[in-house]
């Protein structure tokens, strides 16, 4: 299929992100990746979603910022990671891992890519279902940045707006992954969990919600085969 | 009167979010400035930012970010600057200085501020009167971002949202000038041009702006007194 639309797809190395890119080349895209840096606690899930770009032979741009406010245990050594949680409980209360107003901003840097470069579309991994309860994952949530960014920009305001696409809000983890394998992501290339050693911890809410959505699909994860 | 509640003020350096910063004081609000560089020509106005937060003794933080990909003849020193325009042609079309998804990308930094800081309320001087015609300074686009922040922040979800004020968005410049006089803004610490030589040019749609509003206002200009 040739690839004829644009789209930024906003790329954290993890396992969603990755599966949205792998959705949006199927339905030809002509994708590219934007990373952020913004003082996660490793780079770690950066470089997955770097290695992902290299794979499909796509360019990206990185946007490195501060968020000198913190406000997040993510962002802040000196803050311990929560508890772990039963899978039961995750997404019943919003953790201290949650980054106020990272999504907003995201998907900001994402339109102002997007309209930059004249792509009609960015592409987010956001799941409301199988998360970590973030407000700024959930479908209102993703509806009001779209219509902001077809208000806010020149390319919206032309009767081309950039379009906000969420291909993953509404499916589990396990269907996440089993759509992912039919299209081919290479899993063991991104990288969930929250800390950045050398293998997953298998603890924190993302390793739990990870292994879960695996052990639904009634798959093995493959960045664990690597272990 | 005692300043309980907390407000972030997005602030350029320029006359309009210099009038919003003394608008939010004389609300009762306890102010704290956001300064943004992302690149822009010239340092000058965020030099005017951090002048008005030392004259009120109030306290800012400066988000750094990149646009890589540019898009705006205001980030891309190898573009020239439109061609000066009538005041008449001034938001009739949109220039070439356009930033795509600036304010998008302010207000999403500015909410995250907000709400990592317990702040109440987000301020931005967008004006939709006597602008340059930039999409993201329409009150329709104001309201979708305030939106956007309620539902996807965490203080947002438990009835606390962070406003996002904009009190400046239906005045004329010379309204906004008659008003700032009142309050006491320092005029002649702001920077409106797109330049950033040792005075402002006059020529460019913000020196217009500004020198049209100052001549409504029936007052010089403090910042061109200096000259």
């Amino acid at each position: 299929m040739p690839r004829t639309r644009k789209a930024v797809v906003l790329l954290s190395g993890g396992l969603d992100s990755a599966t949205a890119l792998y959705w949006a080349r199927a339905k030809g895209y002509d994708a590219r990746g934007l990373l952020f840096d913004y003082g996660q606690r490793h780079d770690r899930e950066l470089r997955s979603a770097m290695a992902l770009c290299q794979r499909l032979h796509i360019d990206f741009e990185l946007v490195r910022f501060s968020l000198p406010w913190r406000g997040s245990s993510l962002l802040d050594p000196s803050r311990p990671l929560p508890h772990p949680r039963t899978r039961a409980a995750i997404g019943t209360r919003i953790p201290s891992t949650y980054v106020p107003g990272r999504n907003a901003i995201f998907l900001a840097f994402g339109a102002s890519y997007a309209e930059a470069e004249g792509c009609g579309a960015v592409v987010i991994g956001a799941n409301a279902l199988d998360y970590s309860g973030y407000p700024d994952c959930r479908p209102d949530f993703i509806r009001a940045m779209a219509r902001a960014v077809t208000l806010g920009t020149k390319a919206g305001r032309e009767g081309r707006p950039v379009r906000i696409l969420a291909p993953l809000l509404k499916l589990t983890k396990s269907q996440i992954i089993t759509m992912g394998l039919r299209l081919g992501v290479p899993y063991e290339l991104t990288w969930s969990c929250y800390r950045g050693g050398p293998v997953p911890c298998g603890r924190c809410d993302s390793c739990r919600l990870r292994a879960a959505g695996f052990a639904r699909a009634g798959l093995a994860d493959p960045a664990m085969q690597r272990i």
